[in-house]
Parts: structure tokens; C-alpha cells; sequence
């Protein structure tokens, strides 16, 4: 006896939601059922693949559904919803579970920073968090996450939003800093390629090591003379505050 | 007719003196000669394969020597060979060439974060900034650079400060960013492995997209809600100022 494949339908066009249609497409046991948006453009590549709708009277009957959209309409969205007895997940780090206006709420939360353009996301060592109200919609999440990804962990809604947290300082402040070298380096005549090794290099080092252990620089080794040099040549600059502040934070921190 | 090798003698006994000597033990055209050390213990894993000193006295004649030695000491140090006709380089982006009291000077600067544990670092993807007062010695300098690295650029002392603050930014505040994730990770009853797949592919991405273009995050779409939703969170910790003064920023740099 075969089991039937599990109906999922998608809503959003954005870069979550693609990524996941393009996973589901291939995904054994599982049937993409319907994508929809509220613009068909973002999703027509996917009309000779699944069914591709606008309208949510068109919507069937499915099996989860999987909010891919942007934070700040989950909740207005999942109130069209709430009629419907199908278990309904979004995948934000940062709204709580219980804000979902439907009957049958979880998350479906993947931890990764998503490019549209990357043609095929691999999600296998993508992290992706779950939670569900009880047993057997947690158990429904957990099957499709491992069916994605190696690495599933359930966690609330309070750990889901420390590690949103940890996301942007780990992904959006450390890009910021990039930026930073990327503008200097640029000011000076030389090229953001010089410094591309070592973001890499930087990035490696704490897979293995703790970032405690990794941290190296003027300020870890409290080498003012070196601190000041650098204050002297950003004075004109507005990082000068900057390098000040991350400066002083560390010499503190590691003084501790 | 066979060229002689270029005898190379080698000054400290940390990460970078130790990186170099196990590249120079293997390249053709070069002979590392002699590592001198104040303590012989750190240099000691190299006395069947080149000559170590503790002593001055037993320098031999050489063609280069390279001061890979410790920032505030490069100065004083280099002022013991001042009576050698030896071009004498230092490793360090701080620095001014200018500043070494030799008569012939120069700079030989490998542009990554070095731990001394990792085996043997492949410098073939470090860039190699070097700076030399003539075309001979900055000659000698390029062979030796391009036969370790495919990346060598001639910079001067200025633009090497640069790219040292630039490093600060992209390596040393960039980690102390990840230990920020890791202690509000390690707060929450979640591992650090869980972020250690979205550290990579932000360090990867800008290998390919510049910096401005792969700013993601709640400040750079100026989601105020999640801003003050994640500060709330973060309300009784240090990290509070941090995570408002760094949104600022960015929300700052978004609408210029």
C-alpha cells in the first residue's frame, strides 16, 4: 500500500516561497498542489508545474499550508484562512506562532538568508525550526523538514525570535561590516576582491572554532597604539565612531 | 646554468613566522636559511630542517629578512640590523615601511587572519601586499610573493593601512558580531551550530554580489515593528545598545 502524497499549498512569491516550490517539485511524498499570490507574475514560472492562482476561492482542499510571505502581512492573511481546517504554518523567524488567525497553527522556519536569483537552493544543510500546537501537526512539520533538511529542530516561539536576533547580528550587522571595508577599500583605490579570502577565512574559522576563541585584532589584544593609528586615519571619516565603539565593546569584553 | 636560491632568513615564532617557514621549507628557488627566535621552544619544531638561533651574533649573510614579528616591536627590533646591507621586510599592515630602521626596507604583507594550529595555510589565495623603496628589491619581492600567491599587489604604506582597517571591519568586528549570535544563541538553550550555515552563505555571498547589494535584515527594509520587537527582547541586555545603534546606521545608509 502506497501512501498518498501529503498536499501542500504555498502562498507568497517572494524568495522563500520560491525556494521552497522549487524543493517541493522534487520532493517524494509530498504534492505541491497550488502556489498562490497575489500577483501571478512572481509565480508564473511555475504554471506548467502546479496549479498557479490569485484568487483564494480557487483555493482546494490541501493538507498544510505554508505561509511564505512577508512578516508584516502573516496575520492579516492567516484571517482569510480561518476557516479552513488545514494545518497552517508561516515561515518567519520573528512572528510568534500564536498571532496566526487559523484554526491549526505551526512554523516552518528556515534559517538561512535567501536570494531569489541562486537558481536551486540547496536546503539539506539549512536549518529549519518547527513548532506545531500538538503531536500530530508537529509530526506532520517534523516528516517534511528531514525530508528537506539534515539539521530540524523544534523550538518555541520565544527561541525562534533569539535566534532571528542572533540572525541579524551572525548575517545583517556582519554584512554591514563588510559594507564598511568594502567603502574604505574603495576610497582608497583598491579593490573589495583583497579582502574576499579573508571574510571567507573569517567565516570558516568559527565552524570549528567558538567566536570567542576566533576573535583576533588590535582591540582583543588591547593594542591601543595600533587603535589609535586607525581612529587617526578614519577622523575625517563617519566609521570613525564606529570603530571606536566595536573597539571599546571589545577591549571590555575581553577584559572581563 | 641553475640560479642559486635566494637565501631567505626568517624573525619571529608566531602564526605568520610559522605559516612562512612551512611554505618556504617547500619552494623552489628559495632556501630558508636561518629563524631566529628569542625563545628557541616556538621554532623548535623546525631545527631538522633549517637552522633556529636564539642569537644575533649567529645570523648568517642572507638575501632577505623578514621581520614577522609582533607590531610593537617590528621598530626596536629592526634597529639590531641596521648595520646589515640585507633588504629587510616586516608582515604587518600597520606598520609604515618608513619606519623600519634598516638601510634597506621594504613590506611583504599576507592579507589574512592566521591561527597557528591549522596545519599548513595555503597561501595560494592570500593576497601578498608589498612595498619596497627600489625596483630591485621590489622585484625580489614580487618573485617571491608570486610564488606563493596568485594574488600580489604593490601597495603603499598608506593604502596598507587602509586595507588593515578594512580587514578590522570584515574579520575582527565581524567576529565579534558572530560571538553576539552565539552568546543570545547560547542564552536560549540553542546550539551555535544552528547559525554556523548562515554565517557561510553570508560570507559567500558577497564573493559574488557587493555588500550594498546583499544587505538584508529588518533595518535595511525598515521594518521598524521587528526592530522594536527584537529590542523589547533584548531590553535587559548589553547587547541593546548594540543591536539600536547598528540598525540606526544602517537605516541611515539605506535612505541616503
Amino acid at each position: 500500500m502506497v501512501d498518498k502524497p501529503l498536499n501542500i499549498t504555498l502562498f507568497g512569491g517572494g524568495n522563500v516561497a520560491t525556494h521552497l516550490a522549487k524543493n517541493f517539485l522534487n520532493l517524494p511524498g509530498y504534492r505541491l498542489q497550488q502556489i498562490y499570490n497575489r500577483h501571478l507574475s512572481s509565480i508564473k514560472i511555475f504554471e506548467n508545474r502546479t496549479g498557479i492562482i490569485d484568487d483564494l476561492s480557487k483555493l482546494k482542499p490541501a493538507d498544510l499550508f505554508i505561509l511564505a510571505l512577508k512578516d508584516d502581512i502573516i496575520v492579516p492573511f492567516s484571517k482569510k484562512l480561518k476557516d479552513f481546517d488545514v494545518l497552517t504554518v508561516h515561515t518567519s523567524g520573528s512572528i510568534p506562532m500564536a498571532a496566526l488567525q487559523t484554526r491549526r497553527k505551526g512554523v516552518f522556519y528556515p534559517f538561512q538568508t535567501f536570494s531569489k536569483d541562486k537558481s536551486t537552493l540547496d536546503f539539506s544543510n539549512i536549518p529549519i525550526l518547527i513548532e506545531a500546537e500538538n503531536k500530530r501537526d508537529l509530526d506532520l512539520l517534523k516528516n517534511l523538514a528531514k525530508s528537506l533538511s539534515k539539521k530540524v529542530e523544534v523550538v518555541n516561539s520565544d527561541q525562534r525570535k533569539a535566534i532571528h536576533i542572533a540572525g541579524v547580528f551572525a548575517a545583517n550587522f556582519v554584512n554591514y561590516m563588510y559594507r564598511q571595508a568594502a567603502e574604505i577599500l574603495q576610497e582608497n583605490d583598491l579593490s573589495f576582491d583583497l579582502i574576499k579570502p579573508l571574510i571567507l577565512e573569517v567565516a570558516q574559522k568559527v565552524q570549528t572554532l567558538s567566536p570567542e576563541q576566533a576573535q583576533t585584532g588590535p582591540a582583543n589584544r588591547g593594542d591601543i597604539e595600533t587603535i589609535n593609528r586607525h581612529l587617526e586615519f578614519l577622523k575625517q571619516s563617519p566609521k570613525y565612531d564606529l570603530y571606536k565603539y566595536l573597539s571599546e565593546l571589545i577591549i571590555n569584553d575581553t577584559n572581563i
